[in-house]
């Protein structure tokens, strides 16, 4: 049983925890585009590729597989993800599981008008964005929403080109230097992730971590501490059964005055998913068991409640 | 001989290679003032403190040298250096040396405009800086310099609150919403760093590790890689003897079409030191000689070039 890590970049520790699973399974090997990438060095074995974008990248993807006896796929960067689902069949043909969702719920998660649309007409609670300056400008008049506000690339990923607002002039100000922004309400409230696995055989929910997230100066360092409610555990699961998700997603979740917002869906593992594997919640181990054909039984919120994670910086040397 | 490190946040490398170096010689005790600094758990004992600002403070830290036989101290954040810097005769008396600069030259790398002046008026390349708007635009008007410039604090550190502003309407709108913002020429070249070590006993440059900064998207991973350049060598000795530094120092560096422009000082170990004891550039043991009442011979490059390193996430639980 080998597993491939597309675009595995800074991800050690997702590569290191699946050489643990896969230990004296099988192989786990990893790419990535750039020789710099360091969790290619943490992998039984890699390959430098070329960029996603480059052709014939996914004819070279499906040649790695064979030739690594590969069967399954996943990608850890988001442009990749609905590359790898718009190619399942070509993975399916040669006895490849991809590893992840739908084109449409990858691509969603890369649009976040598509999928503040989504949340609206599902009833989900989530921060209210406008793609016209002038519809959000009415919001304001009309007090439906308040300064400040984030304009942001209605695509993108990475809190790239970001900004925070507190008034119109910052609004036009922003606006006038770039194209294919949105305004989205600033949520201010406790920010929650969830890691969230949901098996490739049921389609059931079989797992869910939830953590808090503790802020700290100019994004330094990211601390969290785990914890449980019900009600959240629930609204996830209604939630990612209605979209379809399927595989490891994380969610970004705001948590105002005990009202849970759904800000954003990563289908991927996401860097802060080390802290769920370290209280004991190993999708690794679901993962494998779905390759081997067998479906995962539901364990929901099977972890301690208070467990911080810090992170720190580790180095890799060539 | 056992050293205690201040405000250790998440520099678990640099905890972890003093313990490497006081393994069997004495004991490295470690400080934060949250229990989610993650650093403290890699040191052989640790206490949780209060802010910096805290009144009593010092004291506590004197009680702790005292307690724990310490014989060096030093800090890895900047408004500390200072701090260390004005109280150091009250460690001397009580047999522990402050390792680091002397109180203005670290009141100085918190100044970004008093270090400007510094810089020019030694003759070294800088980046011009203004903290009057008109004087700015004037320099603008006459082609002294030209867009994007730097808006930022002039004192602060952590690239809190920087935006690059491409016009005047940008630079207006950022100085209309905050104070105490300097303009700053815009230097588009190489980053470079140095790690330097200037012996606490002799006064000289004893060693020096240069790389060059790979850069990545959004800040997300820190790259570089080593190299040399007996001119770089020569200019950093120079500047460091000039201004009169002492103990471990990190300056950050700019190659534009091969001139070198002086950025900034960290009188302290900055986060990409690890590059260098890596490649065999153990500042610790120099230290460790220095507190033994020995000074160090100079022995400046003696390290490979083309060494990459790549930084990723390690997590540590509590």
């Amino acid at each position: 049983m080998n597993i491939l890590i597309l675009s595995a970049g800074t991800r050690n520790k997702v590569v290191q925890y699946f050489k643990k699973t896969f230990n004296g399974i099988g192989t786990v090997v990893a790419t990535d585009a750039s020789k710099l990438g360091p969790a290619i060095y943490d992998a039984d074995k890699y390959y430098i590729v070329p960029s996603i974008t480059e052709p014939g990248y996914i004819e070279l993807i499906l040649d790695i597989c064979k030739k690594e006896q590969i069967n399954g796929v996943l990608s850890l960067i988001d442009p990749e993800l609905s590359l790898l689902a718009a190619n399942e069949e070509l993975f399916r043909n040669i006895g490849v599981t991809v590893i992840g969702s739908s084109y449409d719920l990858c691509e969603m998660a890369l649009d976040k008008m598509q999928m503040y649309e989504w949340l609206k007409n599902h009833g989900y609670n989530c921060a209210r964005s406008w793609m016209d300056k002038n519809e959000f400008y009415r919001a304001i008049n009309n007090g439906e929403v308040t300064y400040p506000v984030f304009v942001k690339p209605y695509r993108g990923s990475a809190s790239i080109s970001i900004s925070k607002a507190e008034d119109k002039e910052t609004v036009e100000l922003l606006t006038s230097h770039e194209n294919n922004l949105m305004v989205q309400e600033f949520l201010n409230g406790q920010e929650i992730g969830a890691d969230v696995y949901i098996d490739m055989i049921s389609g059931e929910v079989v797992s869910i971590f939830t953590k808090k997230k503790i802020k700290m100066r100019a994004g330094e360092t990211d601390k969290a501490v785990s914890f449980k409610d019900d009600r959240l555990f629930e609204l996830i699961e209604r939630f990612v059964l209605e979209a379809g998700y399927r595989g490891q997603i994380d969610i970004d979740i705001f948590d105002i005055d005990g009202q849970y917002y759904i800000s954003e869906v990563n289908p991927r593992f996401g860097g802060g998913y080390p802290h769920a594997y370290e209280c004991g919640v190993d999708h690794m181990s679901l993962i494998l068991n779905n390759l081997n054909g067998k479906s995962n039984k539901k364990s929901i919120g099977r972890y301690e409640e208070g467990i911080y994670m810090m992170k720190y910086n580790e180095v890799k040397i060539l």
